[in-house]
């Protein structure tokens, strides 16, 4: 294992029960379990809150200690040797996207509870103390603004901001936490912000590298930055068929051509640049109305700060000129910059790879993830596993039981390094 | 009045009382009413049962028999002097776009009333009777078909091909349908398809020509053909931020190509083509997942109906080609070949007009309405008044008062000179 992993890590590791992982997977995807096979789990729902009392039960039942933030972030922990100690935190989200699959997010935290157990089964005690964490609201799924629950904590964003946010079914954030904390009123409030050693999350990679590599796992060495906007386009309605084209304001063609132009302004013959307009609503939406408004979304990235900010700092003449005659307005809702991990963290989780048989590429994420906001606090870093033809967000997204073990091995090593034996 | 029309129907014309005729413009507009001072009155809803009743009871009050067929288009009938002798119908539709205006449909309907009354008030018996219609879902705002009476009480459509049809409410039709019939359980039934002498529709221009022009009434001399579409592209959902561009099949790109395309086929230097995107749904919806389909309708119309083939052919070649590599499927939903409107009808107009001292235009729809339906019955025609800006489909749809009379006055003596005296 080399000099900076210990047998005693290694050990952990190789502790770790894939079938009683892959059970738990299977087992929480019940919560919010679509027909199709993939999962609706939306932050602070009902399936959301169902989901937390099992996990919690499991934890207890296991002998750790379940906790909770003001945020409704969920913590687990086994006590470490110098419970004084800074903490190593696991861990991930189980929120899903409304159509979304069983591992994005549920494979981080589940991980983390067999790494627990994984380190009693083998009997290791560590100095640190090791939290499982649950993230909320890291999709946006329901409430737009996405990472909720590690923005809050991590600080970066202010609790308050967040509590009139209103979620894709009307309820307000503030409601659907103060719902979610009422639902478990015997557990301990932990602080926001507390001092910790480093974050380690495992997650599937959401992308085709691994799998067309053969790989079990990545060691993550960033995550790209991204920005959000909702654009809204303002027309005159009138009718479809007396109208004429000449001096219309169609508002579906307002941004229709606005997208036209994002297209050309996000083109790269490197391929690097993702831009994805997922969200397009016309009102009022009827076959011979001119449509008077349409909103939609931008998500746009690249791991370079500086192309970000060019680009965004082109959006809103590109989209006014593109929309006239009808009017556009332009709304920032995500904004995120790159990510570089600690090289020493990396490092380590590639040399936890190596000894257990893993071995490890380096990749960075296309996704945004809550290390972003942890990165902010305490050492943050990745663990990637594949998962099938790179698909996610999607009730098919798939990643096999050998990867979601070999990905659970490689973070009790790692975390067990990291508390210290 | 020349040779063609009488004094009594210039009498009848001139017993129109503009201010009567206005109050109940205003009273069918508080069925629905929108806060914003428009109307949503969808078909077979509760707010149009509740305007049927009214306009029952105002029709009964006033003398004159209510009616209804098994599709529910209202019946309201002034005697004849020879009850057997083939009836002229006039009227129009109730029901309203979702957020539509007080006049599209409703002014054909109470001027129909009106002029029964201002007949009565002149003391004129006509040979024949004179029926006002109020035909079943003209708009498709609620259920898509649109014209559902007029097709359906022509025999152009079979009613059972309707029942199934589901509402943007989630509605059947035919329970719609059943709910609006027990609503007036007395009613007397009437067939389908009976005989009459013509069908004269009065309604807003629903184009600027008019107001342009400082005209009063149009004789229309026909309407433009129309085609709808349902347009559905498939791609594969994937993870925003992850998916590389290239080999992306995105649903919403797909559809947005295939906008553009369609732009291009549609491009019309003479400004006569008219084609509108109004409804387009993306799935799941989700800022940060790529649409796996997009849906979106086609409204296009002009009046030649070589043309209106020429680009139909044309439409699924160019689509399936634009949205690749995504799948993309047509279902037309609505087919009407143009119309023109018989010459002596429509001099018949002119001639009313003329002798009342509203000079008229000739003027081709723009929109459809039922006339194209009756049209297969009868001879039929349109009178057009003129609305503010040409807009409509739109709560700030609106008509002078002034206008509303003009039409209602040309009406009634056209239908008088149609029934006989």
């Amino acid at each position: 294992m080399g000099e900076n992993l210990s047998a005693t890590a290694k050990r952990a590791g190789e502790a770790v029960d894939g079938e009683r992982l892959w059970q738990n997977l299977m087992h929480l995807a019940e919560f919010g379990a679509r027909p199709d096979g993939g999962v609706e789990r939306h932050a602070l729902s009902g399936a959301d809150i169902a989901a937390r009392t099992w996990l919690i039960g499991e934890a207890e039942r296991r002998g750790f200690s379940a906790s909770v933030d003001d945020i409704a972030n969920l913590w687990i922990r086994r006590k470490g040797a110098d419970e004084g100690a800074e903490p190593v935190i696991v861990g991930s989200h189980i929120d899903s996207q409304p159509a979304g699959g069983k591992f994005d997010g549920a494979l981080g935290v589940l991980a983390g509870l067999e790494v627990l157990t994984a380190l009693d089964v083998a009997g290791i005690a560590t100095r640190r103390p090791i939290d499982v964490v649950a993230w909320t609201n890291e999709e946006g799924g329901r409430f737009d603004r996405s990472c909720t629950g590690s923005s809050v904590w991590s600080g970066a964003m202010a609790l308050e901001d967040f509590l009139g946010d209103i979620g894709a079914d009307g309820v307000r954030l503030g409601d659907a936490l103060r719902l979610t904390l009422d639902a478990t009123p015997d557990l301990p409030r932990r602080p926001r912000r507390f001092p910790a050693r480093a974050y380690v999350e495992l997650h599937i990679e959401q992308g085709p590298v691994l799998e067309a590599e053969n790989l079990d796992v990545a060691a993550v060495t960033g995550i790209q930055g991204v920005r959000w906007l909702n654009v809204e386009v303002a027309g005159t309605a009138g009718h479809a068929g007396t109208t004429p084209m000449t001096g219309r304001r169609d508002a579906l063609q307002g941004a229709h051509r606005a997208i036209a132009a994002l297209n050309g302004l996000m083109a790269d013959p490197q391929d690097r640049v993702r831009f994805t307009v997922g969200r397009f609503n016309a009102f009022p939406n009827s076959p011979n109305t001119i449509p008077e408004r349409a909103v939609f979304t931008i998500d746009f990235r690249h791991p370079d700060k500086s192309l970000l900010d060019h680009h965004s700092e082109r959006l809103r003449p590109l989209i006014e000129a593109a929309a006239a005659p009808c009017a556009a307005s332009l709304t920032p809702t995500l904004f995120m910059d790159p990510i570089v991990f600690p090289e020493d963290l990396v490092a380590k989780i590639e040399e936890a790879a190596q000894a257990l048989g893993h071995p490890a590429r380096r990749l960075a994420s296309g996704a945004f993830h809550d290390a972003l906001y942890a990165a902010r606090v305490c050492p943050a870093a990745m663990i990637f596993v594949p998962c099938r033809a790179g698909l996610s967000h999607h009730p098919e997204e798939w990643t096999e039981p050998r990867h979601a073990r070999a990905g659970a091995r490689v973070l009790a090593a790692t975390a067990a390094m990291l508390a210290g034996v």
